[in-house]
């Protein structure tokens, strides 16, 4: 009797969720997608916590846009005390976007602390692409070299430069694409350097015999959607004099990496001991506001400030200002950057010390709380294993843990859970995913 | 000795402002304009008044982005309720996104209440950015017909589709100009119909001897950078067959006119009766929240969300919505399309009386809380006078009164107050510009 209850119960929740998925696609249209099998369907957060309809726990071990966690009051609170107080824009003077971005300039160091400038837009898309205007007039050229599975956003310019959208990703003459660093698949630390280095060079060349000329290399600090790499820490010396040696602009993307989630540095790009011309800001800026922005120097803000005025209604009004300050705010008070970088440092080594139990997990990589495990078939070939991938994220998600896939191949497990994430919460996470690797190896082989 | 005293104040005032003039120009960089050649330090605003550092009020005859007005505590507390209970993204199944969506949805009547959806973004920009990849999928083709000195966005591709950035604005190939329906140069209504038409119809032709195709005509139903044009209302009747006729689609921006300022009507297109293959939305959807999105039919979803998903990490977060929702439910809850309305006419009766009495008033335009008030010299010649525009703005900053200037020579007044502006503040403005008036005419002579 009880089991029949549940089952008309589970029953009567499958058909509430097919209606809603239903509705969902009448309203939205075909253009909207959701994550896992079975999506979920959310209704209230908590810390690293999300919960149900049903009032299910979800561990969330994948959302970098609220870095201090769901549900925190003194982001909400900032932004309802400035809603109330004042709401409006950069048309007028106000203290707070200066002194934010005082705060925020100095963090990059080197010539954008010196005399660099701020801009601030409401989505990363709007960064990256607002970055592009800028590294165009700066150099006069056009031409940029991205990565293979790079993602910048979803506007008409940054699609462009987004290949992992996949078949609806328009081939542009002024986009060139370069295989990401692979550390995995590359003889030694030396070999994935001069591969990265050589392919920008080469396309270079290509782009000068074409005609054209090169306006800016636009990284992923960690290259996150080709499946995240961020060794060795050499990677971007050499690559970076070689832009700049064909006038380019080297722009880093910090919308996955940013605000402390790599642990050693605010920013992922400073691993590598590298200046860039502009960096790019956007998804955990403000907690889950809309906010985001670009950094610069003044030598690059010029040509294009000169002949253009930059005007975004909301992009740096009051509000967004309020939230992006609270959060950095909480970054600092929680000691998010101490805590992405111990935590991570044990949830590193937890996976590595799975991976030497699995043969199917190639590599474990990352640093910080931006982790990737790499799953493949046959620990010699290295072949790619994205179905595997894609069973173990629906298998996390039943056992109420929330992640995603990356990469080319979409078969490394993308691991990027709020900073506050804790020890306790690791281990939570690791006895999902071992129960996890066990059931679908008990009906797969793993190698 | 209290003279002495008040020209200290002000003259510490004035050094205190070039301090912050400098600051804002070292960390914003050159991109960054201010309003009024005395820029306003606004601290607090509350309904439809401003307030600067020194306490001095300001009405607000210009922001269109808090149609509920400054400070409004109900969108305030549904931000703040929400942010504290759940911020996260549409890859996850969420009622609330329906629920908005199925409201909106339905205002637009047509096919697009028939059968048609909703798709969320952050900006205004984003928003007719994807307007454009969506025509581009749904046409195969890639032209888009734009006015003169329209303004569609600050993305890449959207201020290519703003000529009125002036000389930043890049002409692209792909991008035709026409005039804007200038009603108050044509001989009768008929002409500016006809002429309007004609200039579609010669774009179009040329854009086929090119060897390309019409993908959309794109405009702003009320035609605001340009100066305001909404006459006749059988003006987009046949332009709006002509452009289907060659295989376009017809996009209407109401980033500026929609929810409700023109009065007459939710959306500002309906004026003319015309069905939009698209509608765009942004500035005054969430109070000040960056919130936008378009509408469109199911028949032109279908090509862009088969081979693309569309995904946005802000854009239609349940925050967003709730903040939409709030906005949307405060516009109907106290009455504000019929208050722009009414408002409005009075409004617009008090713009007219002012033009009998001077000559430098050669019209006065638009509907509802959309107004504008084109100055001349010459009233036989109708010579811009934007000299004039200009002093007058500024004499009205002075006088605790804002508003701004539009169309292709700058010499129109802008009026777009919060949808709550009353006949009270209808009667301040109109001191206060009769005062400006006075003033300015005092020594300039008006023809």
């Amino acid at each position: 009797m009880k089991q029949t209850n549940t089952s008309l119960l589970s029953q009567n929740a499958a058909q509430a969720k097919q209606a809603l998925l239903q509705r969902r696609a009448r309203l939205l249209g075909p253009a909207y997608r959701h994550f896992y099998t079975d999506p979920v369907h959310v209704v209230r957060g908590n810390g690293v916590f999300l919960y149900d309809k049903e009032g299910r726990e979800y561990l969330d071990a994948y959302n970098n846009v609220v870095p201090l966690g769901h549900g925190n009051r003194d982001v909400a609170e900032a932004i309802s005390r400035q809603m109330a107080t004042l709401c409006t824009h950069t048309r007028y003077l106000q203290d707070g976007i200066l002194d934010y971005a005082e705060d925020l300039v100095g963090t990059f160091g080197g010539e954008i602390a010196r005399d660099g400038h701020i801009m601030l837009t409401c989505t990363g898309s709007e960064a990256n692409d607002l970055a592009l205007r800028l590294a165009r007039a700066a150099t006069g050229a056009d031409s940029v070299i991205i990565t293979q599975h790079a993602y910048h956003g979803n506007s008409l310019s940054t699609a462009a430069l987004s290949p992992s959208l996949g078949k609806s990703f328009l081939r542009s003459d002024w986009v060139r694409l370069v295989p990401a660093p692979d550390s995995y698949r590359a003889a030694s630390p030396e070999e994935t350097v001069r591969n990265f280095t050589n392919h920008i060079e080469s396309q270079i060349k290509d782009i000068e015999r074409s005609g054209r000329k090169l306006a800016a290399l636009l990284i992923d600090s960690f290259f996150t959607s080709d499946g995240v790499f961020s060794d060795p820490v050499t990677l971007l010396a050499e690559a970076t004099r070689t832009v700049r040696g064909a006038g380019g602009l080297v722009v880093m993307d910090e919308v996955q990496t940013g605000f402390a989630r790599t642990g050693n540095a605010l920013w992922g790009y400073q691993r590598y001991g590298i200046e860039p011309d502009i960096v790019t800001l956007g998804k955990p800026m403000g907690n889950g506001y809309p906010v985001a922005g670009l950094a610069t120097t003044a030598k690059v803000a010029r040509e294009f400030g000169e002949n253009t005025r930059y005007f975004n209604t909301f992009g740096g009004n009051t509000v967004s200002v309020a939230a992006a300050q609270a959060t950095l705010r909480g970054i600092r008070e929680q000691h998010l950057q101490d805590n992405a970088r111990t935590v991570g440092h044990v949830f590193k080594a937890a996976l590595k010390a799975l991976q030497a139990k699995y043969e199917c997990i190639g590599d474990v990589r990352g640093e910080g709380l931006y982790l990737a495990v790499e799953l493949i078939t046959g620990s010699a070939q290295k072949s790619p294993a994205p179905a595997l991938a894609s069973t173990i994220v629906n298998g996390l998600r039943e056992r109420g843990v929330l992640i995603s896939v990356t990469g080319m191949h979409a078969n490394s497990l993308k691991i990027r859970p709020p900073l506050i994430f804790s020890y306790n919460h690791v281990d939570r996470f690791m006895s999902a995913l071992t129960e996890t690797l066990d059931a679908v190896l008990r009906s797969t082989r793993c190698i």
